[in-house]
């Protein structure tokens, strides 16, 4: 479960990414980041940082924070209340991001496979997206993503984001837990 | 109609301001840089500059630059094939926008009208963003927008994007006109 301590820590941390890539973050969406820490208590290696631009019925805009060799779990977007699904771009805006969507595998990862937990990250298809450079995401396509050795800046641009929806590959995942304090 | 001057020069300045505010695009997006001009041969007053990050039949992202002064005409996006009209959400990245609306009008304008073409913007509810601000702008709501004095860059998140069909309230204005040269 998410705590004060870590919750605060990774916003510190966070707020520096946004302040290096000139990223201005207003102060009702400070007061509303989000740590996603899945119920793992490995969020350094395993969590995802975030701020809500905004998540209507049709639009949804994010950008999303990983520190250093942070990682974001498999997962899919279903068919939800008679939508086929989320659909996401993610443009990479500071850093790196190691993304694996399902395809031809690569023979060595450039992310390191999380501990313990490796049977858990399936898709091994490798796209490698440094600043200005994207990928989309179609509905209910696996998917998982870490940063580099720089940590990284991710803006999102979606259809509607309903998180607790999600698939994950990893059984002891809880999509539905809180992530603000 | 738009020349190979005007594109380059505004391509230059645009990209000048992207620079400035740390915003990385690549060289696949920078061939596809689009100046609208609207056919009414005033592209400094009324014209627009903007990179195209993605647009699927469910999601488009674009960064719009405004140079100071430059204006947005004012339109609106109708019901097109079946969908209720693109729902788009303005966030200021950098420099200030003097965005407007329907609603209680402001006695005294930010924005300066464009010459011999007031009559053509008649929304004179006054929303203005500073970098980190945004504001949602919902189907067939008529809008325009203006740079403050030190130009403006704009993220616009939205469904899908169909320019060719927006509907202005200037008639002298060609909304299908080509963007690129």
């Amino acid at each position: 479960m998410l705590n004060k301590k870590d919750y605060d820590r990774l916003k510190a941390a966070s707020m520096a990414y946004f302040e290096k890539a000139g990223i201005v973050i207003n102060e009702q969406e400070k007061a509303a980041f989000q740590v996603a820490e899945y119920n793992l208590g490995c969020v350094d290696e395993i969590g995802l940082e975030l701020i809500e631009y905004v998540n209507t019925d049709r639009c949804c805009a994010k950008e999303l924070v990983l520190l250093p060799g942070q990682t974001c779990p498999e997962h899919r977007h279903p068919p939800v209340c008679g939508e086929i699904g989320k659909e996401e771009t993610f443009r990479c805006r500071y850093g790196t991001v190691y993304l694996y969507v399902p395809g031809e595998p690569v023979e060595h990862l450039q992310a390191t496979l999380p501990k313990n937990r490796a049977q858990y990250f399936t898709c091994r298809h490798e796209i490698v997206l440094h600043p200005g450079e994207q990928y989309t995401i179609y509905p209910n396509t696996l998917h998982w993503f870490q940063a580099g050795p720089e940590g990284a800046i991710v803006s999102e641009f979606s259809t509607k984001s309903r998180d607790e929806y999600d698939i994950y590959t990893d059984p002891d995942i809880d999509a539905a837990q809180d992530r603000t304090l």
